[in-house]
């Protein structure tokens, strides 16, 4: 029995390469707002496929839609150009273009693609000041290490460990098997310190790491540190302070920027303020928590009483954690430890509990306390769900990119693996979605600020996540996902250890010690992959800072353009072989006698004249790029368009 | 050359019978959540086609997502029932089902119908405390009544007519042509009072009315007084305060509520407090606008002069105009006057402004001051465009429902006629879409609470829109839209003059006076099918508290039921002639031997033993009913089910 003998019907493939695009990136917003009040330009491509006679621009101020004709101030032998200048009237300002193609109809264009029906504001494109994300992030790759499981030093007294083993420790050695489930799994303590990864720092370079993301530092009793005792100061295991600051200027020499880890919707039942609180209701401390009519009686994340959840709706504990000159949030970004921002846990939580929603106002502050500390410094948000709304614009900078790119990838890429509470669906086993369905949620989750699209961190796993090696199964899937990591609009993250093809059911599981020792049994496929990829992320403005364009997407095969203002990179992922892809040249902007340049993958692009082939095989990733040329950069070319964009950087 | 030539597929037909369905009815949530931290039960319909072998429920609690398994507590011949218990954490909580359906995949059931692939929360159902509208509402019809142009009574002097003249007013004739552009549209007075109104309440029971909606009665240097000069009492021109006092004592002696119109956004440049500001920056009054460093430099609404913008984020307007004893929103509701509620003007942009937002805010206080006052008063909101999150439960109770209604009927009903900036659009003529781009649409903003929905306005025209006569061209399809509006979810609200079938290209344009001395020119057959579908309407429980599950759409074919405990309706709406429908009984819940009553309309239901066929007439509208009996009222019949509802009552 198949889908269809069920009245599912297969989707067809769909050749997207037609349809009117525009996005956030240089080539459609060339000059994008900084402050309130500013106007822009937007540009809309609409190829002469789709016919398109009119165009206007629906934008809301204030709460009230209007919408504004737009202009053609460019055309070529592929597409019009049109343009229309929108006002940042608001913080965030949401718009969409409507393409009318006369006796055919109309069309909204999104930021989920083109919608042949009046859609709610849901998939507007929006724009956000400020947008500052800092300079150095454009081109980064992050890479997340949970200190425990990284590297040892031996700088480190054994006795501490044995103290931590008295209390809540189970002291183990590095080639332990690594628990997955039960109570052992926040227990069994490795022992990796900061010191550690100083001595590896090689390692993320050839990767073209240049962000070090560390899962947290604050001393806590567990191996995960997210139940911190204290915001004051780094656990002694890890090598405490001095071991943070040393860690921290040995990673800057390198050109390495380190954010640390910073859980803003809980402490620990031991925290230092808490136990303040419990053992005195009238104290301050108890303002920062949910207490009810006893020290007993108090509400914890989830109902766990070891996390008591923070009351942010109190400024007292704002004050105390992040706002105040000498709060954590700002005092761990000054020296001696220098940090360049922040993780934060369970941003989507924070702020908000039963008729309390603070979020927006805690994230505001969080920002202004960061940047008052370092002008470039960075907050990123964990976000396992739908962040589109938690992205105002004067808040996190990004946010994890779980919902919009890493979910949608791994139900492409899953195969056979005992699955439990995946996807936090409560029964194991999923089956592989179609690539049509996969593009549609990626379109879905577009409807962000650009600028907060490429400040998230695209990821294909996390201490969170089961590892991407055990939910592909293959060496080969692994790859098409680093492909995709590398190749995806935002800012890459390495979850350590996903680079060596390390294994993991479940987030825990995954945690396991890095085999400094034993390279033999490192994936070396999959490590070059990351290096290679890697590297060309560092050094290709287009996979950086350009544009998405949807070009093709069938069930097992997803093809995508970035462009700058004058490159394009035409991306291919396949998850299994299929038949070879023809596409019109015209479409892709590559014009007569154009050279496209093979950056990653084996397969030879065909070239007909009229149009290229991309090979059918799979699984497999290619990335090509070419340099465009002629009137389609109309930005550059028409002389009524008043900004001029720099190149090949994207807006802030 | 058709659409298709032009890449344009024409959509399917769809029959919607066999998928999965939920909705906010006491059906499918027989015991809605009253108060924050309720738990409550939702019910899914899964139809056998859908194959479905296992349910979760998704719902979000403090901002994040969690699954639970559900149950099967029932099954028929036509479908499983699956059953989870929800708890409502936050004032609003996000929700939706996963079906399964093994070996062919996995669906969500959202507020707008199934999706394949993840969705954003953006289509989640939506439930929220505290959800009270007033119980009167249930089942209501609303007439709106712009007084200028309604009835005259000869009560009021002609020289208050004269002084207006000398003012800002072109005093004409009840017969003379309406202004549908240029300045005179806010001139024309015609001199309609509140009196005439109480004259005509025969005419408003005999349409089923018992809802009266009066656009402003404060007094102002315009015809349609959104620019008031005081909110202290009513315009002399419509009779004053004794004229208010008296209207509404007749209409409540009727059984008709009465709600008044409150412009909260902007007053009138003329209004007291306005010149008391100019006059005095220093003031208070002057806090309750946007001045910048003159008495000249003030923000209007749009720009507008004449208009100056309310700021709400100063409490002390919130006070005068919302919250305090005295504060015309609370005093009208008191005697003498004795007003049921308020429609809110410009509600979508009160408290918006750049960088403020408090719309939510001002929403909260105007519910609280209206309840405080009258704990059975109503509050709706103007809205046009996207009111999803403009609903959250403790403030308006319900939306002017254009973007979800109104909008997708006119798209799909518009005929030929000269439109100008038509649904915002700054062109003229749109083509018509087909039914499934209008589902669709309808659908998207089926994302709010059940409650916000029926107490929300459904409308296909108002003071401020083109005629329903007129964007449709024919009597024959408007007698469709009122079907529509008398079958939808939602409280009709019938524009005065529709109902005759009066014309008009803008909503000025259609301000026509009422023709009481020239009932020639009224369209008996629309007069007849409002009269006839509105007592329907009011007699019905089906129509006014049953869910909406949909049944089958093509381009010219909507057809859906409304169900309650017992009963079904089956709504058929046809723009045009097709072929005959052909519906599966047991996916309708029609049972074996099961009556079907024709409600309205002239087709026969044909009954082939496992089918029945709705006849392809068109135009028409054909409303079919019957009762239900057997396993399928799950909720009636399974023990685990701990709620007992009330039968064919809505939730609140």
């Amino acid at each position: 029995m198949t889908r269809a003998d069920a009245g599912w019907e297969e989707p067809p493939p769909e050749l997207l390469v037609h349809l009117p695009h525009h996005d956030g990136s240089p080539r459609y917003s060339p000059a994008p707002p900084v402050n309130l009040g500013d106007t822009f330009p937007v540009l809309l491509r609409a190829p002469h496929e789709a016919r398109v006679t009119r165009v206007a621009v629906r934008q809301v101020h204030d709460g009230e839609p209007f919408s504004q004709v737009a202009e053609i101030v460019a055309e070529d032998s592929a597409a019009q150009w049109w343009r229309a200048e929108l006002t940042q009237r608001n913080p965030v300002v949401n718009y969409r273009f409507l393409t009318d193609s006369g006796p055919y109809g109309y069309r909204w264009i999104t930021a989920a693609g083109p919608v042949d029906h009046d859609p709610t504001d849901a998939v507007d494109f929006r724009s956000a000041v400020p947008a500052g994300a800092p300079d150095w992030l454009t081109g980064a790759i992050a890479y997340q290490v949970f200190p425990d499981r990284f590297a040892r030093s031996g700088r480190v007294d054994d006795e501490l460990l044995r103290r931590a083993a008295d209390d809540w420790a189970t002291v183990v050695d590095w080639d332990a098997p690594t628990a997955g489930f039960g109570r052992e799994r926040a227990r069994q303590l490795y022992g990796g310190d900061l010191y550690g990864i100083a001595d590896h720092l090689d390692h993320l370079q050839a990767l073209g790491v240049n962000l070090l993301y560390l899962t947290p530092v604050f001393p806590a009793p567990s191996n995960h540190r997210y139940n911190a005792t204290s915001f004051d100061r780094v656990d002694d295991i890890l090598g405490g302070d001095e071991a943070l600051v040393e860690l921290v200027e040995a990673a800057h020499l390198r050109g390495i920027k380190v954010i640390g880890d910073f859980t803003t919707n809980h402490t620990g039942s031991r925290h230092e303020w808490f136990v303040a609180a419990r053992a005195d209701l009238a104290t301050e401390e108890a303002e920062y928590y949910f207490f009810g009519d006893s020290a007993d009686d108090y509400e914890g994340w989830f109902g766990v009483p070891s996390l008591p959840k923070v009351d942010h709706s109190r400024l007292a504990v704002r004050r105390r954690m992040i706002t105040d000159p000498d709060a954590p949030v700002r005092r761990f970004l000054r020296g001696p430890f220098r940090l360049d921002g922040w993780r934060v846990d369970v941003a989507n939580m924070t702020g908000r509990h039963r008729e309390h929603d603070v979020n927006a106002e805690v994230a505001r502050d969080f920002r202004a306390a960061v940047l008052t500390e370092q002008p470039e410094g960075y907050v990123v948000a964990e976000h396992f769900h739908d962040y589109r709304d938690d992205l105002p614009g004067d808040g996190w900078h990004g946010v994890m990119n779980y919902a919009g790119f890493a979910k949608p990838l791994w139900t492409w890429l899953t195969g056979e693996w005992p699955a439990e509470h995946w996807l936090g669906i409560p029964w194991p086993s999923w089956p592989q979605l179609p690539g049509q369905s996969v593009v549609a949620t990626m379109r879905d989750y577009l409807a962000v600020p650009w600028p907060a699209l490429l400040a998230s961190f695209t990821l294909i796993g996390s201490h969170d996540t089961a590892r991407i090696r055990t939910i592909t199964g293959s060496e080969e899937l692994v790859e098409v996902a680093v492909a995709a990591l590398m190749s995806y609009p935002g800012t890459p993250m390495i979850w350590s250890g996903d680079e060596i093809g390390t294994e993991g059911l479940n987030g825990e599981h995954g945690r396991r010690p890095f085999p400094w020792d034993d390279p033999e049994s490192w994936s070396t496929a999959t490590l070059r992959a990351y290096q290679r990829l890697g590297q060309l992320r560092r050094t290709e403005p287009t996979l950086q800072t350009g544009g998405l364009r949807w070009v093709f997407v069938d069930a097992d095969r997803i093809v995508y353009l970035r462009e700058t203002i004058r490159e394009s990179a035409l991306i291919c992922l396949a998850r299994r072989a299929g038949s070879p892809i023809r596409l019109p040249k015209r479409a892709l902007d590559v014009h007569d006698g154009q050279q496209l340049e093979t950056l990653y993958g084996t397969g030879v692009l065909a070239d007909d004249g009229a149009h290229v082939t991309v090979p059918g095989t799979g699984p497999a990733a290619h990335i090509w790029r070419w340099r465009r040329a002629g009137p389609s950069d109309s930005e550059q070319t028409h002389p009524t368009t008043p900004h001029q964009p720099e190149e090949d950087r994207w807006p802030r």
